[in-house]
This record gives C-alpha cells, sequence and structure tokens, in this order.
C-alpha cells in the first residue's frame, strides 16, 4: 500500500507524525516525511528566547529524526520534492517517482524580503529556519551594534533578546506602532515603553532606505538618518512557501496561500482532492471575524490543523470551518496577547467602528505580593464581542484562549460583564480586568 | 425620599456600595448600609495568607466605613437589625424604624459547628469574620501544636498557614479525601501529597471524637487517636444567616438558603417581592449542573449578585439564572480550581456516570525555564462538558474562567480538543493540557 507521505519538516510536518503517534502509532510504518532540512522537528517559536540565553538553542530541535524512525516512521531528511502529480498520486524527487495514499502538503514559509539595497550584505539574517538561527547567535557573539527591521513578534523578540546581551539595538518600522498586525496603537504605546525601559530604541513610521557596507554591513540609512550595524535581522514578515502546490496546479488563494476545504483538503480545478492536504504557514485560511481569506501562519494554527488531517486520514470527520488565530508573546518580560478583530480590522475590514471597553487593574488582590498590572480591550460590533487585547506581566495566555472561546461563541458585553468568574486574593482579583472592561463598553452601547 | 437599606457588612453588602460608587456615585446618598461589625469592606479570602505573613492582616479591611461615609453613604457600623417589616417597608434597630425604598439583605453565614464535647473551649477558633482572625494571630503567637477540624479551602489554607509559621499542624477530615465539596478524590491525593511534603499530617476518614482541656484546649481526640493541640480551628463550613428574614415570613430554601428569583428578588408567600433582595452567602441559587438549588457561598458568587442587584435599581434588567460557582484556591504554592460538577455530584445528583478525561503536562514549552506541571480533569455527561478541575503552581484561575464559559455553554469534547488556543514557548504549550484532556475524554466515548 503506497505511504501517506508529508512534504516538509517544519512545526506543521512533524506535528502530524507525533499526531499518527499520540492517536494510532501503529501507524506509523504507513508514513513517510521529507525534508530538505537536516534536523527534526523544529520549534521556531524559541528562537529568540534562545537567543536571549534563556535555554540552549539547540534544544530547539524538540526531537530528532531518529527518534521518528525508531517509531516506523520514513524520515527522509536533506531531500527535496521536485515536484506534485496528483494525476498519478506521486511526488518526484529529481528522476524518482513515489507514490502517495495520502499527501500532506507541509511547505511552510520562507522570509518576505522588502527589496533594500545591501539586504544581502554579510550580517544580514532573517530568522525562520534554526539554521539561520545558530549563524544569528555566532554573529551576537562579536555584535555590538543591532539593527532590527520589522516590529512584529519576532522582530521585537529579537530586539529584547540582542538588548538582553549587551547588544546596543534599534528597532524600525514602516508603521506608527509596533506589533501593527496584532494590536492596536494604545496598547502599542504599552509594549514600545517597555522597550524603550531596556534601553532599546524604536523608530516608528520609519522606512529603511538602505543597508550599507562594503562585504559586511556597517550601517543601516532610515528615515534620512544613518544607524551603525554589524548585526541586521530582517523580520518583515513571511509569506506562504507554495511552488510545489502552484506547478501542481493546485489552487493558490488570493493571499499568496494554499486554498482548501475546511478539512484541508486542497483544491484542483472545480475539485477539492480527498488524499491531497495541506497545512501550517503554506495555506490560507478563512477569518473567524471577516469571514473572507487570510494568512494565520501560527504554530498553534498548524497544531490545530494537524489534528484535523489526521483524525480524517483515521477515518473521523473533523473540520475547523473558521480561525480566530489567537496570539501571544512575551517580550521582555511583557506578555501580549491578542484574538479577533483589531481596530483596524473592524473599520478596513469588517466596515463598522467598534465599540471598545478598556481597563486597567492588578491580576491578584491589592495587598496580595506580587500582583501585576493587566490591561484588557474588548472590542465589540454592536453588542457582541469580536476582538480582544490583553497585556501583563502575567495569565495572559490563558486570559487570552478565554477570550477566543468569547469570541468563537460570540458572546455579549453583557454576558462577559456577567460572567462567573473564580476568586482567590493569591491568584485573581474579585472583579477583573475583563468584568470592568466589559462595563466601559456597556456604557458606550 | 426612603433610602434603599443594605443590611450586612461583609463582602456582599459592602460590594453593593462599591458597584453604586463604579455606576453611579451620585446616588451614594440613596443608599444606607447597617452593620453589626466595627470594621469596613472585609476580605475574609485573605485570612489564611494574612496568617502565613505575606501581608499585614490589618490590610484585609479593605477600606473603612469613613470611605464610605466621605462618599456619602449613610454607614451604621455596630448597629444590629432586630426585624425587617417587609408589610411597611422598614426595619427596626430595637425600638427605632427606618423605612426603605429598597431592602437588600446581606446577612451572610455564621460558622456550621458539629456538637463536639469541648468545642467552647478556649485556644478554639472559628475564621469567619476578621475580628477572629486577629484572634487567631494572637494565638499563633505562642502555639506550638494546632489541629483543624474539616480540610475544606479555608481549612487547607489555614493549615499550610500555620505550617509556614513552624507550627506542627494536624488537619482531620471525616471524608475520605481533602476538598471532599470541590474536587475528587484523584485530584485531592495532588493536594494532600503537598501538604504532606510540608509536614502537615493530614487524616482523612477521621472523626472528631472529644476536644480536651480544662479551660483551654490541651489536645483532640480523634480516631480513638489523641493528638496534642494548643490551637484547634473549626473550619467545618457554614450556614447561612437567615434568621431576619425567616422572622419576616421570607421563604427559606431547602438548603437554608433564602429563596430568590433570578433577578435576586425574594420571595413572600406567592410573590417576589420588586422591592427586597438578598445576596451572598444567606441566599441559596440554582445550579447550573444540577438546575437544583445549592448554596453557592463564594466571594465571587456575592461581587456577581452585587453587579445584577446594583443593575436592577439602576433601572436596568440583569438575571442570572443560574450559577456555575467556579472556584479557586491557594494550598502552600499549589492552585486548586474547579467548575461545575464532580464525579460525586454527577452520579449522586445528576444520576450520570460521567466520562472523565485527564490529562498531565507543562505549563509552558518543555525547555522554557520555570515551567510548572498541570493537571486537568475534564467530567462530560455524554458528550458535553459539565464539569472540570485544574491544579498546577501558575495559571489556573484563567484556566478555570475558561472552562466556566465552556461549561456554561456547554462545548462538546470534541469542541475542547479542536479549539484554538494561543502558543508562545515561554507561557503555553502547543497542545495544552486541556486539549488532550479532551482527547482522553474522546477516546472513551
Amino acid at each position: 500500500m503506497p505511504k501517506n507521505i508529508v512534504i516538509g519538516g517544519g512545526l506543521a510536518g512533524f506535528h502530524v507524525l507525533e499526531d499518527v503517534l499520540k492517536r494510532a502509532p501503529e501507524q506509523a510504518k504507513n508514513f513517510m516525511l521529507i525534508t530538505k532540512e537536516k534536523l527534526g522537528w523544529p520549534s521556531t517559536c524559541g528562537i529568540p528566547f534562545g537567543l536571549a540565553g534563556e535555554y540552549d538553542l539547540k534544544r530547539l530541535e524538540i526531537r530528532p529524526p531518529s527518534y521518528y524512525r525508531e517509531k516506523g516512521f520514513d524520515v527522509k531528511t536533506e531531500t527535496e520534492v521536485t515536484s506534485i502529480n496528483v494525476e498519478d498520486n506521486t511526488v518526484s524527487i529529481g528522476e524518482e517517482k513515489i507514490r502517495y495514499g495520502n499527501l500532506i502538503i507541509a511547505t511552510g514559509k520562507k522570509p518576505s524580503l522588502p527589496p533594500i539595497e545591501g539586504i544581502g550584505l554579510e550580517g544580514v539574517y532573517t530568522l525562520t529556519t534554526l539554521t539561520e538561527a545558530f549563524k544569528v547567535e555566532k554573529a551576537m557573539k562579536d555584535a555590538k551594534e543591532a539593527v532590527i527591521i520589522g516590529a512584529g513578534v519576532i522582530g521585537l523578540e529579537t530586539a529584547a533578546a540582542f538588548s538582553s546581551r549587551g547588544i546596543k539595538t534599534t528597532v524600525i518600522e514602516l508603521m506608527p506602532s509596533v506589533l501593527p498586525l496584532n494590536i492596536d496603537s494604545d496598547m502599542a504605546a504599552i509594549v514600545q515603553k517597555r522597550l524603550e525601559d531596556r534601553g532599546i530604541r524604536v523608530m516608528t513610521s520609519t522606512a529603511v532606505n538602505f543597508i550599507n557596507g562594503k562585504e559586511k554591513v556597517e550601517s543601516v540609512t532610515a528615515g534620512g538618518r544613518e544607524i551603525p550595524a554589524d548585526l541586521v535581522v530582517v523580520a518583515t514578515g513571511i509569506r506562504p512557501e507554495v511552488e510545489l502546490a502552484r506547478k501542481a496546479g493546485i489552487e493558490i488563494g488570493e493571499t499568496g496561500g494554499i486554498k482548501t476545504d475546511s478539512a484541508l483538503h486542497v483544491k484542483k480545478g472545480k475539485t477539492y482532492l480527498s488524499n491531497v492536504y495541506a497545512l501550517g504557514d503554506c495555506v490560507e485560511v478563512i477569518s473567524g471575524v471577516t469571514y473572507r481569506p487570510v494568512l494565520s501562519a501560527l504554530g498553534s494554527t498548524a497544531a490545530l490543523q494537524s489534528r484535523v488531517i489526521v483524525d480524517n486520514l483515521l477515518g473521523g470527520k473533523s473540520i475547523v470551518p473558521f480561525y480566530l488565530s489567537p496570539f501571544v508573546t512575551s517580550i521582555a518580560g511583557l506578555q501580549v496577547g491578542s484574538v479577533g478583530a483589531t481596530f483596524q480590522t473592524a473599520k478596513n475590514t469588517i466596515g463598522i467602528e467598534p465599540i471598545i471597553g478598556k481597563s486597567t487593574k492588578l491580576t491578584r488582590a491589592r495587598y496580595y505580593p506580587g500582583a501585576k498590572q493587566v490591561t484588557v480591550k474588548l472590542l465589540f460590533d454592536c453588542e457582541r464581542l469580536i476582538g480582544a487585547q490583553v497585556i501583563s506581566e502575567e495569565t495572559v495566555a490563558e486570559r487570552i484562549n478565554l477570550l477566543t472561546i468569547a469570541v468563537m461563541k460570540r458572546l455579549t458585553a453583557k454576558e462577559l460583564w456577567l460572567m462567573e468568574r473564580c476568586f482567590n486574593p493569591a491568584v485573581s482579583l474579585m472583579t477583573d480586568a475583563i468584568v470592568d472592561a466589559a462595563m466601559d463598553a456597556l456604557n458606550k452601547m
């Protein structure tokens, strides 16, 4: 029987193997994974904290290829699939053709590089693979001044890492505030202040003009000013890696990601192919707030899609019709999370000006040692929750997870205001910031 | 115009004033609060941590009566209401009668004392008011050996406090496991181990026979064994304080708490009285899992009911039809939370044997420093969530809040398994214990 073939050795690809192991380990022998990389399951999300010295970067190869081979999977490393042929259910590796039972495309992403002069100089890096992370780690040893281009999640996490290792760091962002895709400018101001308190220079509304140097980078010119730099990280986003799929005639959506149905089957012509799936950074998904195609590009999205695909491969019936893409990061000790629509998304893509509720309170009773500030921002359409943003030094991830259910179930401001919540002075507040933020919104309805 | 009168100066009573301040501070002059106590807003939940030395017990008077008087409220301290007269809309203070516009009954609780010989000895305390807390704090100074009767929340928090101050401590519980009302015995075993690791002796399935001593307590006999003790805390639960209401002809429910409608109006004869409310530990509520009357008796329940009552007093229309009573505590650094049905409730009161999903994982990526263990237990009827229990050293409160929404909306195991969750290695796990616990339950369905 032909094997189920996974193309791609990123988090998405290996997560399919993980879910097979969790659900039906005896099926391992029916799966083959083909990756261009030498390494096994990589945690790229963990790179910035490794660069900060929180742990050895080597720990980010969560499991090596040998682990999966011992479990019975056929894992081909340093191997490149050259074409997908959905007509005869094969993939080609050069001249060799391998037949598949089911195909799972997990080709991931590539960095989206802006057309800046000098971007090819030595000392200029991106940070999308472990291999690059090791290069940056080496470059950090001698670096004194660094420039990060792009104030998205990876950009800011990396800036905090550089700064914590004594490198003078500047972040340059074209948009007016940091984390522009994730949070509104009022919330971004809290993050920017934290970065500046740590000695990081943040230049927003600033375009990079040139990266300067002969062979090796020497400085970056941005907004007309020259900033010395012996290390530059370009973190201006990613694009889906879809060339194999495109060449195979698989439909690519308007966002540049592979189009799929809710069960992650890809489309060719008028048909969704029942034995070809795609997941992870290379696919586009339907937004659960605008109901239009978007790129989710989160490890958590890939992990969820993996559960769906493996369930279907094992004879189950699972779908995820839309995605809210809850997000969380940790930047210089500050946890920042969001889910659903931001103000700009609501205004520009949904077509409404959302009603805002906001509150800053403590995470625990005011008399309890170690209580931290938390700021909660809730966005409502007329009355129902469509988005949320949270910043604090603790409990942000679980708050975002709660608010994800709240957006999914479209809870009203009144439901959130009258939500039962547990209280103990050591771990929570009698009336939480989420409750007060809902009240604030109710006052404007 | 007659004032709105609040009877009771516990958390519930003062929270009504807090909500008036938050919603319509100009209305303060229309409110009177009458309390037997001398102190203002008390945080009784904070007592055990104060006894542990985390902060000065005095900080648990969150706001003094003078604070509320300055805001315009009429606060009568050390004053006892002797009767409620709903026929002429008055309350009596001895001979004096005061007319009310609306009446809010917040008479709270009293300790439920078991009929044990010697319970009246010196050195035997309960812990339901700040006044008693100060007495216990004083008694701790000379105490060497303590016995706590009752392994509920207050009992265990107090045991941890005593132990942390160098007092040799024994906890005696009649039921087979600790926290018997809140969590199942398998989860309770984790808590008991933590207590024992801290040197606390825990005797379950053990009845107290006598408290021994002449004037002052000297020992406790339990399960036939004598345990030396110079300090005893009786933490065997509480009963609603409803005597005033009962004498006024207000209906008391089968649980011993005041019966109300969903807007917290009390009942007399066949009628819910539109201008008489009750809230807090003195009322019974409808359980959101059994749909039968229960006592909630949580500060968080009182705070929610206060929001509902004040909203109705201000012309809004708010109700809470049923209560899930999410709960969290912190015992010797271990956070323990639950919501909805336990296994025993499901079996004995709902009439089903629930399907269990359970998982123990980490709270953050395994390579991230400081990741803690978390154990999640989920209980499903056929397929929908009816209860949850969580134990960890972090993030328990927000997990319980999320699971409260999940029980409220009766999410299925599959919905929880395919729930979107945010991931960042510094603050969460790619596939959380809640997801794996849902999977575990799905495997049994």
